[in-house]
């Protein structure tokens, strides 16, 4: 490690107290984490909240080995260490992260591969809302999904972090896109930022009014965080050779299902999930992503949804505001110089 | 239609009397079939048994629009007239064809792009024996489910036709096969085509085989015949990123499933029919075949395996003994010159 001058040798950052509600998220003190070979040390300016974070907080995803206990998967700052053999960045440097814990604090390690240069014209909160949704919709919908122009993509949860950035990529790539949300006005946010379809699942059927959508055939691409009884409806709302890709389970993942769909639509059922994957298929999304989406944001055609940002002292507020699910887009923990 | 000379109007056929059991199948009188556009008719001297001709049998699985309601998917023969534009055979060319129904006749129309030329040395038996295994390994084991050599597969029904042929074929593409069977003799059986490893299902938990054939990987690829409690299983039995390719429900389509793992071991759950397939995606497949596994056979590295033929008025016999599932390899049925 080549370190920066005036490092301190500890840092706050919010550690989860015990497993539970918001409140059991609390400041603390911790050492300055140190870069491994081929890591970057990063002076944390904002920090992504995410679904897993809370999971996390809740007790029921714990953090994979090797990992941060720390909260916190995506984060922006600037480079202030280098890791041995770290070399696609320099000290001083801005970037924004994947990681795979400890975002929020003052100070995070990163490996340098899930780190890309901060777009042209963004703010660090902006830029830390990026990555989990971002590398999530590329490697799921576009690598995984296989979505094409012309083509068109279900998308359940169209408000939040995920949706909003699924949204504007599928767009921007041409395909038709129908989402699922909570209420009236998260349906409208969503239409405009560009879904062509957005259904109430409150007060509309979404195989209906997918079919409906889309002349008899069905979604070619289904991106589903709900899972439970909406995984036979999925094979329900699916075209043939539709792709349905499974990354979440807010609606739990058992459920009895009639797979006969499955295979006379020749229907594929996949997911994955971002934190557990090697950090070379990591490195190689990242690549695509810099190819394929940094010019989007440049262009002025994506940029990220940002719902509330509150400095990181109130990660209670912002965890309760997520379990409310009253945000559209991205929340975001800002890190003051002096925390 | 170019007709042969001396094309008789009527033919012998089996006929479906009523769904039931193997005795409903009944031998009649009908029209020789015309060839339509781009079809050929041919002069019938083998057709397979299949399970789908079971379950249209037992009044489970209706003919596809426009298919004959004749059982029988798969023959071997002599072209012996030519619909309108048919270019690809002469008449007297003998061909093995997959058919969408009609086979258990002595005639039998084709479209020319599902008919291939018979392998050199094959009997008309054997070769009637290939088409409804071959395109349905081919396209569901190396197509759909990307098997490549080093990889593992596991097979369900070992020692059927399909599970005959899929050992042989993925043992001369340098894969490892693991294969389920109900008795200690079809494991042999399995054993002395290729297969790494043979689990009797009614003594062996094939989860536990297939980890520790595998060094507790899981296997890369799956075929599916089952259904029903198999289901979890294979997402259990599974490696990370593993491909499941369900191509019948023997046991039921129903099932009440985890999806978890299929979301944290980045599995894909996908299947299909080969007989609903568009005739262009059809004749995709015969191409691949005649192209890579027509020279196996020919090599002596890869023949149908034969379990009992049958004179067509015998076909209630031949399913009586699919229907008792004691066959090892292929069950056909052989069309006399005066039937």
């Amino acid at each position: 490690m080549l370190p920066s001058p005036a490092l301190p040798a500890t840092m706050t950052a919010i550690l989860i107290s015990a497993p539970g509600g918001p409140d059991v998220l609390v400041p603390g003190e911790r050492p300055v984490p140190v870069p491994a070979p081929g890591e970057l040390l990063v002076k944390v300016e904002a920090a992504g909240v995410n679904r897993p974070d809370v999971m996390q907080r809740k007790g029921l995803y714990p953090p994979p080995p090797g990992a941060s206990d720390i909260p916190g998967l995506e984060i922006a700052g600037t480079v202030v260490a280098l890791g041995t053999g770290a070399s696609r960045f320099a000290i001083g440097d801005r970037v924004c992260a994947l990681v795979t814990g400890g975002g929020y604090a003052q100070y995070c390690t990163t490996h340098e591969s899930t780190a890309l240069p901060i777009p042209d014209g963004l703010s660090a909160a902006e830029a830390a809302a990026l990555p989990e949704t971002v590398f999530t919709v590329w490697s799921n919908v576009f690598e995984r999904g296989r979505l094409q122009a012309g083509e068109t993509l279900l998308l359940h949860g169209g408000a939040g972090g995920i949706g909003t950035t699924a949204i504007q990529l599928a767009k921007a790539f041409g395909a038709r896109v129908v989402v699922t949300a909570g209420s009236d006005e998260k349906c409208e946010a969503c239409r405009a930022l560009g879904a062509d379809v957005a259904v109430n699942y409150r007060t509309q059927d979404f195989v209906a009014e997918v079919k409906s959508a889309t002349g008899g055939k069905g979604a070619d691409v289904i991106l589903d965080v709900i899972g439970g009884r909406y995984i036979q409806k999925n094979y329900e709302a699916a075209a043939v050779d539709g792709r349905i890709v499974q990354i979440a389970f807010q609606e739990g993942a058992k459920a009895e299902v009639d797979f006969m769909r499955l295979m006379l639509k020749r229907l594929t059922h996949t997911g994955s999930t971002l934190r557990s994957r090697p950090v070379a298929e990591k490195a190689a999304i990242a690549a695509a992503i810099v190819e394929k989406v940094w010019p989007l944001v440049t262009a002025g055609r994506f940029r990220p949804v940002m719902d509330t940002t509150f400095p990181l002292a109130e990660a209670p507020a912002a965890h309760a505001r997520m379990d409310a699910s009253a945000h559209v887009g991205k929340i975001v923990l800002t890190v003051p110089e002096q925390a």
